[in-house]
Protein backbone atom coordinates (compact mmCIF):
# COMPACT_ATOMS: atom_id res chain seq x y z
CA UNK A 1 0.00 0.00 0.00
CA UNK A 2 1.48 3.30 -1.07
CA UNK A 3 0.78 5.85 1.97
CA UNK A 4 2.25 8.72 0.31
CA UNK A 5 -0.76 11.46 0.18
CA UNK A 6 -1.55 12.07 3.71
CA UNK A 7 -5.20 12.72 3.05
CA UNK A 8 -7.71 9.86 1.95
CA UNK A 9 -9.30 10.90 -1.39
CA UNK A 10 -12.49 9.55 -1.33
CA UNK A 11 -13.81 8.54 -4.43
CA UNK A 12 -17.56 9.57 -4.41
CA UNK A 13 -18.65 10.81 -7.88
CA UNK A 14 -19.37 9.06 -10.25
CA UNK A 15 -15.97 9.17 -12.04
CA UNK A 16 -15.02 9.20 -15.44
CA UNK A 17 -11.58 11.96 -15.32
CA UNK A 18 -9.71 9.12 -17.17
CA UNK A 19 -10.78 8.00 -20.59
CA UNK A 20 -8.93 5.56 -22.64
CA UNK A 21 -9.16 3.98 -25.79
CA UNK A 22 -9.85 5.21 -29.41
CA UNK A 23 -13.90 5.52 -29.12
CA UNK A 24 -14.50 6.42 -25.98
CA UNK A 25 -12.26 9.65 -26.63
CA UNK A 26 -13.74 10.22 -29.80
CA UNK A 27 -17.27 10.37 -27.98
CA UNK A 28 -16.09 12.40 -25.39
CA UNK A 29 -15.25 15.33 -27.30
CA UNK A 30 -17.62 14.66 -29.70
CA UNK A 31 -20.01 14.90 -27.02
CA UNK A 32 -18.93 17.38 -25.69
CA UNK A 33 -21.48 17.42 -22.25
CA UNK A 34 -18.10 18.06 -19.90
CA UNK A 35 -14.95 19.61 -20.27
CA UNK A 36 -11.88 18.01 -21.52
CA UNK A 37 -8.47 19.18 -20.07
CA UNK A 38 -6.17 17.24 -22.25
CA UNK A 39 -6.05 14.78 -25.11
CA UNK A 40 -2.96 12.30 -25.04
CA UNK A 41 -1.71 10.34 -28.45
CA UNK A 42 1.02 7.98 -28.29
CA UNK A 43 3.67 8.72 -30.70
CA UNK A 44 4.47 6.40 -33.37
CA UNK A 45 0.60 4.86 -33.32
CA UNK A 46 -0.28 4.06 -36.90
CA UNK A 47 -2.64 6.29 -38.63
CA UNK A 48 -6.12 5.76 -38.16
CA UNK A 49 -9.57 7.64 -39.60
CA UNK A 50 -10.55 7.72 -35.89
CA UNK A 51 -7.34 9.19 -34.82
CA UNK A 52 -8.01 12.22 -36.87
CA UNK A 53 -11.14 12.10 -35.98
CA UNK A 54 -9.66 12.73 -32.20
CA UNK A 55 -7.38 15.21 -33.70
CA UNK A 56 -10.04 17.29 -35.71
CA UNK A 57 -11.85 17.65 -33.01
CA UNK A 58 -9.46 18.12 -30.02
CA UNK A 59 -9.06 21.43 -32.14
CA UNK A 60 -12.53 22.20 -32.68
CA UNK A 61 -12.83 21.69 -29.07
CA UNK A 62 -9.85 23.88 -28.34
CA UNK A 63 -8.27 21.03 -26.49
CA UNK A 64 -4.74 20.43 -26.52
CA UNK A 65 -3.33 17.23 -27.39
CA UNK A 66 -0.24 16.44 -27.12
CA UNK A 67 1.72 13.80 -28.39
CA UNK A 68 4.05 11.61 -25.81
CA UNK A 69 5.98 8.65 -25.45
CA UNK A 70 4.35 5.35 -25.76
CA UNK A 71 5.98 4.13 -22.24
CA UNK A 72 4.48 7.30 -20.75
CA UNK A 73 0.85 6.93 -22.20
CA UNK A 74 1.35 3.11 -20.98
CA UNK A 75 2.44 4.12 -18.00
CA UNK A 76 -0.23 6.49 -17.27
CA UNK A 77 -3.06 4.41 -18.37
CA UNK A 78 -5.45 2.56 -16.27
CA UNK A 79 -6.57 0.01 -18.79
CA UNK A 80 -4.78 -2.79 -20.50
CA UNK A 81 -5.52 -1.52 -24.40
CA UNK A 82 -5.52 2.42 -24.31
CA UNK A 83 -5.31 1.63 -27.98
CA UNK A 84 -2.81 4.69 -27.72
CA UNK A 85 -4.88 7.61 -26.69
CA UNK A 86 -6.04 8.40 -23.39
CA UNK A 87 -7.96 12.10 -22.01
CA UNK A 88 -8.42 13.36 -18.74
CA UNK A 89 -11.29 15.40 -18.48
CA UNK A 90 -13.98 16.77 -15.84
CA UNK A 91 -15.61 14.37 -13.78
CA UNK A 92 -19.10 12.85 -14.98
CA UNK A 93 -21.98 15.19 -14.42
CA UNK A 94 -24.62 13.30 -11.67
CA UNK A 95 -27.99 13.40 -12.80
CA UNK A 96 -30.72 13.90 -10.69
CA UNK A 97 -33.30 10.73 -9.88
CA UNK A 98 -36.44 13.07 -10.53
CA UNK A 99 -35.02 14.20 -13.51
CA UNK A 100 -34.54 10.86 -15.36
CA UNK A 101 -38.05 9.97 -14.29
CA UNK A 102 -39.21 12.97 -16.57
CA UNK A 103 -39.64 12.28 -20.17
CA UNK A 104 -36.76 12.47 -21.64
CA UNK A 105 -37.53 14.16 -25.48
CA UNK A 106 -40.64 12.09 -27.07
CA UNK A 107 -40.05 9.36 -25.33
CA UNK A 108 -41.24 7.71 -21.74
CA UNK A 109 -38.17 7.19 -19.51
CA UNK A 110 -35.92 4.00 -20.44
CA UNK A 111 -33.68 3.17 -17.06
CA UNK A 112 -31.09 1.08 -16.33
CA UNK A 113 -30.92 0.75 -12.56
CA UNK A 114 -27.59 -1.63 -11.23
CA UNK A 115 -28.01 -3.68 -8.39
CA UNK A 116 -24.05 -4.06 -7.07
CA UNK A 117 -22.65 -4.82 -10.84
CA UNK A 118 -19.09 -4.62 -9.84
CA UNK A 119 -17.43 -5.88 -12.66
CA UNK A 120 -16.22 -2.66 -14.67
CA UNK A 121 -15.93 -4.49 -17.94
CA UNK A 122 -19.89 -5.85 -17.28
CA UNK A 123 -20.66 -2.21 -15.95
CA UNK A 124 -19.81 -0.28 -19.54
CA UNK A 125 -20.58 -3.03 -22.01
CA UNK A 126 -24.21 -2.32 -20.14
CA UNK A 127 -23.95 1.24 -20.43
CA UNK A 128 -22.99 0.64 -24.12
CA UNK A 129 -25.73 -1.77 -24.98
CA UNK A 130 -28.10 0.23 -23.26
CA UNK A 131 -27.37 3.01 -25.08
CA UNK A 132 -27.63 1.00 -28.32
CA UNK A 133 -30.99 0.08 -27.23
CA UNK A 134 -32.29 3.36 -26.56
CA UNK A 135 -31.58 3.71 -22.77
CA UNK A 136 -32.41 7.26 -21.21
CA UNK A 137 -30.71 7.00 -18.08
CA UNK A 138 -28.80 4.83 -15.38
CA UNK A 139 -29.15 4.66 -11.57
CA UNK A 140 -26.20 3.25 -10.01
CA UNK A 141 -25.65 2.59 -5.90
CA UNK A 142 -23.16 4.97 -4.92
CA UNK A 143 -21.65 2.09 -2.19
CA UNK A 144 -22.54 -1.04 -3.74
CA UNK A 145 -21.82 -0.90 -7.38
CA UNK A 146 -18.28 0.21 -9.31
CA UNK A 147 -18.32 3.45 -10.77
CA UNK A 148 -17.28 4.83 -13.85
CA UNK A 149 -13.36 3.89 -13.89
CA UNK A 150 -11.06 4.13 -16.93
CA UNK A 151 -11.86 0.39 -17.41
CA UNK A 152 -15.77 0.91 -17.86
CA UNK A 153 -15.15 4.41 -19.59
CA UNK A 154 -13.36 2.11 -22.30
CA UNK A 155 -16.20 -0.71 -22.61
CA UNK A 156 -18.75 1.96 -22.63
CA UNK A 157 -17.20 2.98 -25.98
CA UNK A 158 -17.98 6.43 -25.46
CA UNK A 159 -21.47 5.44 -23.61
CA UNK A 160 -21.18 7.23 -20.80
CA UNK A 161 -20.84 10.83 -22.76
CA UNK A 162 -24.26 10.00 -23.38
CA UNK A 163 -26.40 8.12 -21.06
CA UNK A 164 -27.27 10.43 -17.88
CA UNK A 165 -26.50 8.67 -14.60
CA UNK A 166 -27.99 9.23 -11.25
CA UNK A 167 -26.54 7.93 -8.09
CA UNK A 168 -28.61 6.84 -5.38
CA UNK A 169 -27.71 5.67 -1.55
CA UNK A 170 -29.84 2.50 -1.94
CA UNK A 171 -31.24 1.10 -4.97
CA UNK A 172 -34.43 -0.56 -2.97
CA UNK A 173 -35.43 3.14 -1.86
CA UNK A 174 -34.70 4.46 -5.34
CA UNK A 175 -36.94 2.02 -7.12
CA UNK A 176 -39.57 3.33 -4.29
CA UNK A 177 -39.28 6.31 -6.19
CA UNK A 178 -39.25 5.07 -9.14
CA UNK A 179 -42.80 3.70 -8.65
CA UNK A 180 -43.74 6.68 -7.01
CA UNK A 181 -43.16 8.65 -10.50
CA UNK A 182 -44.93 5.87 -12.45
CA UNK A 183 -41.75 4.19 -13.63
CA UNK A 184 -42.98 0.12 -13.79
CA UNK A 185 -39.48 -1.55 -12.45
CA UNK A 186 -38.87 -4.70 -14.03
CA UNK A 187 -36.37 -6.94 -12.54
CA UNK A 188 -34.15 -9.67 -14.77
CA UNK A 189 -33.79 -12.86 -12.35
CA UNK A 190 -32.71 -16.24 -13.59
CA UNK A 191 -35.28 -18.14 -11.34
CA UNK A 192 -38.30 -16.50 -11.54
CA UNK A 193 -40.93 -17.92 -13.17
CA UNK A 194 -42.21 -15.40 -15.74
CA UNK A 195 -40.22 -14.35 -19.26
CA UNK A 196 -39.11 -11.63 -20.17
CA UNK A 197 -40.53 -12.33 -23.81
CA UNK A 198 -43.82 -11.77 -22.55
CA UNK A 199 -43.43 -8.53 -20.42
CA UNK A 200 -46.55 -6.37 -22.30
CA UNK A 201 -44.44 -3.13 -22.62
CA UNK A 202 -45.39 -1.04 -25.50
CA UNK A 203 -43.98 1.73 -24.34
CA UNK A 204 -44.98 3.08 -20.86
CA UNK A 205 -42.20 4.43 -18.89
CA UNK A 206 -39.58 1.29 -17.30
CA UNK A 207 -36.59 0.45 -15.38
CA UNK A 208 -34.40 -2.70 -16.00
CA UNK A 209 -32.89 -3.76 -12.73
CA UNK A 210 -29.88 -5.70 -13.20
CA UNK A 211 -27.88 -7.76 -10.22
CA UNK A 212 -24.58 -8.46 -9.63
CA UNK A 213 -22.73 -11.36 -11.34
CA UNK A 214 -22.95 -14.51 -9.56
CA UNK A 215 -25.63 -13.52 -6.35
CA UNK A 216 -27.58 -11.43 -8.81
CA UNK A 217 -30.48 -9.28 -7.09
CA UNK A 218 -30.37 -8.52 -3.36
CA UNK A 219 -33.17 -9.49 -1.86
CA UNK A 220 -34.72 -6.21 -1.05
CA UNK A 221 -34.64 -5.10 -4.11
CA UNK A 222 -36.34 -8.66 -5.66
CA UNK A 223 -39.07 -7.33 -3.30
CA UNK A 224 -39.23 -3.82 -4.19
CA UNK A 225 -39.54 -4.49 -8.18
CA UNK A 226 -43.30 -4.49 -9.46
CA UNK A 227 -42.24 -7.77 -11.82
CA UNK A 228 -39.41 -10.08 -11.92
CA UNK A 229 -38.85 -11.56 -15.35
CA UNK A 230 -36.31 -14.18 -16.63
CA UNK A 231 -34.66 -14.68 -19.86
CA UNK A 232 -35.10 -18.65 -21.03
CA UNK A 233 -32.57 -20.50 -20.93
CA UNK A 234 -31.72 -24.14 -22.73
CA UNK A 235 -29.45 -26.69 -21.69
CA UNK A 236 -26.83 -27.41 -18.85
CA UNK A 237 -24.96 -24.08 -18.17
CA UNK A 238 -26.70 -22.31 -15.67
CA UNK A 239 -26.73 -18.77 -16.60
CA UNK A 240 -26.21 -15.36 -19.13
CA UNK A 241 -23.42 -13.42 -18.39
CA UNK A 242 -24.90 -10.35 -16.83
CA UNK A 243 -23.48 -8.06 -19.85
CA UNK A 244 -25.46 -10.74 -21.89
CA UNK A 245 -28.50 -10.85 -20.14
CA UNK A 246 -28.74 -6.91 -19.99
CA UNK A 247 -28.09 -6.65 -23.66
CA UNK A 248 -31.15 -9.44 -24.78
CA UNK A 249 -33.54 -7.43 -22.00
CA UNK A 250 -32.47 -3.86 -23.42
CA UNK A 251 -33.08 -5.02 -27.11
CA UNK A 252 -36.90 -6.43 -26.16
CA UNK A 253 -37.65 -2.98 -24.29
CA UNK A 254 -36.34 -1.54 -27.79
CA UNK A 255 -38.26 -4.30 -29.67
CA UNK A 256 -41.65 -3.53 -27.82
CA UNK A 257 -41.36 0.32 -28.57
CA UNK A 258 -40.27 -0.20 -31.79
CA UNK B 1 10.65 -14.86 -29.79
CA UNK B 2 11.68 -18.03 -27.58
CA UNK B 3 13.51 -20.52 -30.12
CA UNK B 4 14.23 -23.23 -27.04
CA UNK B 5 11.56 -26.21 -29.14
CA UNK B 6 13.77 -27.25 -32.04
CA UNK B 7 10.06 -28.19 -33.67
CA UNK B 8 7.22 -26.05 -34.39
CA UNK B 9 4.32 -27.22 -32.94
CA UNK B 10 1.28 -25.71 -35.52
CA UNK B 11 -1.79 -25.34 -33.60
CA UNK B 12 -4.19 -26.84 -35.51
CA UNK B 13 -6.90 -27.86 -33.81
CA UNK B 14 -9.76 -26.75 -31.77
CA UNK B 15 -7.60 -26.02 -28.42
CA UNK B 16 -9.44 -26.30 -24.91
CA UNK B 17 -6.42 -28.40 -23.65
CA UNK B 18 -6.10 -25.71 -20.67
CA UNK B 19 -9.59 -25.16 -18.96
CA UNK B 20 -9.28 -22.62 -16.17
CA UNK B 21 -12.25 -20.59 -13.71
CA UNK B 22 -14.27 -22.39 -11.38
CA UNK B 23 -17.49 -22.73 -13.93
CA UNK B 24 -15.67 -23.46 -16.65
CA UNK B 25 -13.72 -26.71 -14.90
CA UNK B 26 -17.28 -27.89 -13.49
CA UNK B 27 -18.68 -28.53 -16.84
CA UNK B 28 -15.93 -29.83 -18.15
CA UNK B 29 -16.22 -32.61 -15.93
CA UNK B 30 -19.92 -32.42 -15.76
CA UNK B 31 -20.27 -33.10 -19.16
CA UNK B 32 -17.07 -35.81 -19.49
CA UNK B 33 -17.25 -35.32 -23.27
CA UNK B 34 -13.28 -35.74 -23.19
CA UNK B 35 -10.94 -37.15 -21.12
CA UNK B 36 -9.66 -35.02 -18.18
CA UNK B 37 -5.80 -35.67 -17.54
CA UNK B 38 -5.68 -33.49 -14.01
CA UNK B 39 -7.23 -30.78 -11.88
CA UNK B 40 -5.45 -28.24 -10.05
CA UNK B 41 -6.71 -26.39 -6.95
CA UNK B 42 -5.07 -23.62 -5.38
CA UNK B 43 -4.17 -24.41 -1.80
CA UNK B 44 -5.73 -21.62 0.81
CA UNK B 45 -8.35 -21.36 -1.25
CA UNK B 46 -11.71 -20.36 0.08
CA UNK B 47 -14.53 -23.56 0.18
CA UNK B 48 -17.46 -22.69 -1.92
CA UNK B 49 -20.14 -24.75 -3.02
CA UNK B 50 -18.58 -25.26 -6.79
CA UNK B 51 -15.48 -26.04 -5.83
CA UNK B 52 -16.98 -29.03 -3.60
CA UNK B 53 -18.77 -29.87 -6.46
CA UNK B 54 -15.59 -29.77 -9.00
CA UNK B 55 -14.13 -32.23 -6.12
CA UNK B 56 -16.81 -34.90 -6.38
CA UNK B 57 -17.14 -34.80 -10.35
CA UNK B 58 -13.28 -35.46 -9.83
CA UNK B 59 -13.65 -38.49 -7.58
CA UNK B 60 -16.93 -39.93 -9.58
CA UNK B 61 -14.83 -38.91 -13.07
CA UNK B 62 -11.51 -40.36 -11.20
CA UNK B 63 -9.55 -37.65 -12.26
CA UNK B 64 -6.78 -36.79 -10.35
CA UNK B 65 -6.88 -33.69 -8.14
CA UNK B 66 -3.48 -31.82 -6.62
CA UNK B 67 -3.48 -29.11 -4.43
CA UNK B 68 -0.52 -27.06 -5.19
CA UNK B 69 0.52 -23.35 -4.00
CA UNK B 70 -1.25 -20.73 -5.44
CA UNK B 71 2.06 -19.54 -7.18
CA UNK B 72 2.40 -22.77 -9.03
CA UNK B 73 -1.42 -22.70 -10.35
CA UNK B 74 -0.96 -18.88 -11.14
CA UNK B 75 2.15 -19.52 -12.99
CA UNK B 76 0.47 -22.00 -15.01
CA UNK B 77 -2.51 -19.87 -15.88
CA UNK B 78 -3.03 -18.35 -19.03
CA UNK B 79 -5.90 -16.22 -17.78
CA UNK B 80 -6.59 -13.34 -15.36
CA UNK B 81 -8.24 -14.96 -13.07
CA UNK B 82 -8.18 -18.58 -12.95
CA UNK B 83 -10.31 -18.10 -9.71
CA UNK B 84 -8.49 -21.03 -8.20
CA UNK B 85 -8.77 -23.81 -10.39
CA UNK B 86 -7.16 -24.83 -13.39
CA UNK B 87 -7.82 -28.09 -15.41
CA UNK B 88 -5.71 -30.65 -18.18
CA UNK B 89 -7.97 -32.19 -20.71
CA UNK B 90 -7.36 -33.69 -24.38
CA UNK B 91 -8.39 -31.10 -27.09
CA UNK B 92 -11.69 -30.51 -27.76
CA UNK B 93 -13.07 -33.21 -30.38
CA UNK B 94 -14.28 -31.19 -33.58
CA UNK B 95 -17.20 -32.07 -34.89
CA UNK B 96 -18.21 -32.63 -39.01
CA UNK B 97 -19.80 -29.61 -40.91
CA UNK B 98 -22.29 -32.23 -42.26
CA UNK B 99 -23.27 -33.45 -38.72
CA UNK B 100 -24.00 -29.88 -37.80
CA UNK B 101 -26.74 -29.48 -40.53
CA UNK B 102 -28.90 -32.84 -39.30
CA UNK B 103 -31.52 -32.31 -36.84
CA UNK B 104 -29.89 -31.76 -33.34
CA UNK B 105 -32.52 -34.14 -31.36
CA UNK B 106 -35.99 -32.81 -31.74
CA UNK B 107 -34.83 -29.56 -32.96
CA UNK B 108 -33.77 -28.02 -36.09
CA UNK B 109 -30.61 -26.44 -36.40
CA UNK B 110 -28.93 -23.49 -35.06
CA UNK B 111 -25.46 -22.57 -35.68
CA UNK B 112 -23.30 -19.86 -34.80
CA UNK B 113 -21.14 -19.03 -37.63
CA UNK B 114 -18.02 -17.23 -36.62
CA UNK B 115 -16.29 -14.54 -39.59
CA UNK B 116 -12.99 -13.66 -37.74
CA UNK B 117 -13.70 -12.71 -34.20
CA UNK B 118 -10.69 -12.52 -32.98
CA UNK B 119 -10.87 -11.20 -29.40
CA UNK B 120 -10.96 -14.54 -27.24
CA UNK B 121 -13.04 -12.73 -24.65
CA UNK B 122 -15.79 -12.14 -27.41
CA UNK B 123 -15.78 -15.47 -28.54
CA UNK B 124 -16.06 -17.17 -25.08
CA UNK B 125 -18.96 -15.05 -24.55
CA UNK B 126 -20.88 -15.77 -27.92
CA UNK B 127 -20.65 -19.45 -27.67
CA UNK B 128 -22.15 -18.96 -23.40
CA UNK B 129 -24.49 -16.48 -24.83
CA UNK B 130 -25.26 -19.43 -27.70
CA UNK B 131 -25.53 -22.35 -25.25
CA UNK B 132 -28.25 -20.42 -23.18
CA UNK B 133 -29.93 -19.83 -26.37
CA UNK B 134 -30.51 -23.28 -27.73
CA UNK B 135 -28.09 -23.10 -30.70
CA UNK B 136 -27.20 -26.07 -31.59
CA UNK B 137 -23.64 -26.30 -33.09
CA UNK B 138 -20.28 -23.50 -34.26
CA UNK B 139 -18.22 -23.02 -36.91
CA UNK B 140 -15.13 -21.48 -36.53
CA UNK B 141 -12.16 -20.86 -39.51
CA UNK B 142 -9.34 -22.59 -38.72
CA UNK B 143 -7.17 -19.73 -40.04
CA UNK B 144 -9.08 -16.45 -39.42
CA UNK B 145 -10.47 -16.70 -35.90
CA UNK B 146 -9.61 -17.22 -32.13
CA UNK B 147 -9.50 -21.49 -31.23
CA UNK B 148 -10.51 -22.18 -27.73
CA UNK B 149 -7.54 -20.52 -25.72
CA UNK B 150 -7.67 -20.57 -21.89
CA UNK B 151 -9.67 -17.26 -22.26
CA UNK B 152 -11.96 -18.54 -24.59
CA UNK B 153 -12.44 -21.59 -22.25
CA UNK B 154 -13.09 -19.29 -19.13
CA UNK B 155 -15.42 -16.66 -20.99
CA UNK B 156 -17.25 -19.39 -22.29
CA UNK B 157 -18.09 -20.55 -19.03
CA UNK B 158 -18.22 -24.20 -19.54
CA UNK B 159 -20.36 -23.46 -22.89
CA UNK B 160 -17.46 -25.43 -25.05
CA UNK B 161 -18.21 -28.83 -23.63
CA UNK B 162 -22.01 -28.78 -24.97
CA UNK B 163 -21.88 -26.74 -28.29
CA UNK B 164 -19.92 -29.35 -30.81
CA UNK B 165 -17.68 -26.73 -32.56
CA UNK B 166 -16.78 -27.50 -36.84
CA UNK B 167 -13.84 -25.90 -38.22
CA UNK B 168 -13.69 -25.21 -41.92
CA UNK B 169 -10.85 -23.76 -44.28
CA UNK B 170 -12.94 -21.07 -45.14
CA UNK B 171 -16.14 -19.19 -43.96
CA UNK B 172 -17.80 -18.26 -47.51
CA UNK B 173 -17.42 -22.46 -48.83
CA UNK B 174 -19.01 -23.07 -45.20
CA UNK B 175 -22.01 -21.25 -46.35
CA UNK B 176 -21.83 -22.65 -49.52
CA UNK B 177 -22.38 -26.01 -47.91
CA UNK B 178 -24.84 -24.71 -44.84
CA UNK B 179 -27.48 -23.48 -47.93
CA UNK B 180 -27.01 -26.80 -50.04
CA UNK B 181 -28.11 -28.30 -46.39
CA UNK B 182 -30.76 -26.23 -45.83
CA UNK B 183 -29.76 -24.05 -43.22
CA UNK B 184 -30.77 -20.52 -44.10
CA UNK B 185 -27.80 -18.83 -43.27
CA UNK B 186 -28.49 -14.65 -41.74
CA UNK B 187 -25.48 -12.54 -41.58
CA UNK B 188 -25.89 -9.54 -38.84
CA UNK B 189 -24.38 -6.32 -40.40
CA UNK B 190 -24.74 -2.99 -39.21
CA UNK B 191 -25.31 -1.85 -42.08
CA UNK B 192 -28.22 -3.83 -43.68
CA UNK B 193 -31.50 -2.38 -44.02
CA UNK B 194 -33.62 -5.19 -43.14
CA UNK B 195 -34.03 -5.73 -39.17
CA UNK B 196 -33.43 -8.61 -37.01
CA UNK B 197 -36.53 -8.40 -35.66
CA UNK B 198 -38.25 -8.68 -38.81
CA UNK B 199 -36.87 -12.22 -39.47
CA UNK B 200 -39.72 -14.88 -40.11
CA UNK B 201 -37.61 -17.71 -38.52
CA UNK B 202 -40.26 -19.89 -37.22
CA UNK B 203 -37.96 -22.72 -36.38
CA UNK B 204 -36.53 -23.94 -39.43
CA UNK B 205 -32.87 -24.16 -39.27
CA UNK B 206 -30.66 -21.36 -39.09
CA UNK B 207 -27.04 -19.99 -39.14
CA UNK B 208 -26.16 -16.86 -37.39
CA UNK B 209 -23.32 -15.34 -38.94
CA UNK B 210 -21.32 -13.08 -36.80
CA UNK B 211 -18.26 -10.99 -38.05
CA UNK B 212 -15.38 -9.26 -36.91
CA UNK B 213 -14.91 -6.31 -34.52
CA UNK B 214 -14.39 -3.49 -35.96
CA UNK B 215 -14.96 -4.79 -39.28
CA UNK B 216 -17.51 -6.75 -39.82
CA UNK B 217 -18.65 -9.39 -42.41
CA UNK B 218 -15.85 -10.24 -44.84
CA UNK B 219 -16.98 -9.20 -48.46
CA UNK B 220 -17.53 -12.56 -49.58
CA UNK B 221 -19.03 -13.93 -46.61
CA UNK B 222 -21.75 -10.88 -46.63
CA UNK B 223 -22.26 -11.76 -50.59
CA UNK B 224 -22.81 -15.36 -49.27
CA UNK B 225 -25.22 -15.41 -46.57
CA UNK B 226 -29.08 -15.86 -47.56
CA UNK B 227 -30.34 -12.24 -45.57
CA UNK B 228 -28.37 -9.97 -43.95
CA UNK B 229 -29.83 -8.20 -40.77
CA UNK B 230 -29.41 -5.20 -38.77
CA UNK B 231 -30.07 -4.66 -34.55
CA UNK B 232 -31.59 -1.41 -34.94
CA UNK B 233 -30.09 1.48 -33.19
CA UNK B 234 -30.57 4.05 -31.73
CA UNK B 235 -28.16 7.66 -30.65
CA UNK B 236 -24.87 8.26 -31.24
CA UNK B 237 -22.80 5.62 -30.26
CA UNK B 238 -22.09 3.59 -33.65
CA UNK B 239 -22.14 0.06 -32.56
CA UNK B 240 -22.99 -2.85 -30.83
CA UNK B 241 -20.06 -5.08 -29.33
CA UNK B 242 -20.22 -8.12 -30.92
CA UNK B 243 -20.84 -10.44 -28.05
CA UNK B 244 -23.51 -8.34 -27.10
CA UNK B 245 -25.54 -8.25 -30.69
CA UNK B 246 -24.70 -11.74 -30.67
CA UNK B 247 -26.42 -12.31 -27.45
CA UNK B 248 -29.58 -10.57 -28.67
CA UNK B 249 -29.24 -12.43 -31.99
CA UNK B 250 -29.20 -15.68 -30.62
CA UNK B 251 -31.83 -14.59 -27.89
CA UNK B 252 -34.19 -13.53 -30.95
CA UNK B 253 -34.28 -17.07 -32.78
CA UNK B 254 -34.64 -18.66 -29.45
CA UNK B 255 -37.56 -16.85 -29.00
CA UNK B 256 -39.38 -17.28 -32.42
CA UNK B 257 -38.85 -20.90 -31.91
CA UNK B 258 -40.35 -20.74 -28.72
Amino acid sequence: MRQTHPTPRPQRGLGGEQVEGRRAVRELLAAGRRRTREVWVAEGVEPAPLLDEIASLARRRRVPLRHVPRAQLEGAARTEAPQGVLAKADPLPEADLDQLCGPSGVVEPFLLVFDGVTDPRNLGALLRSGAAAGATGAVLPRHRAAHVTATVAKAAAGAIEHVPMAMVAGVPSALRTLAGRGVWTVGLDPQAPDSLFDLELADRAVALVLGAEGTGLSRLVRARCDLLVAIPQQGAVASLNVAAAGAVACFEVARRRA
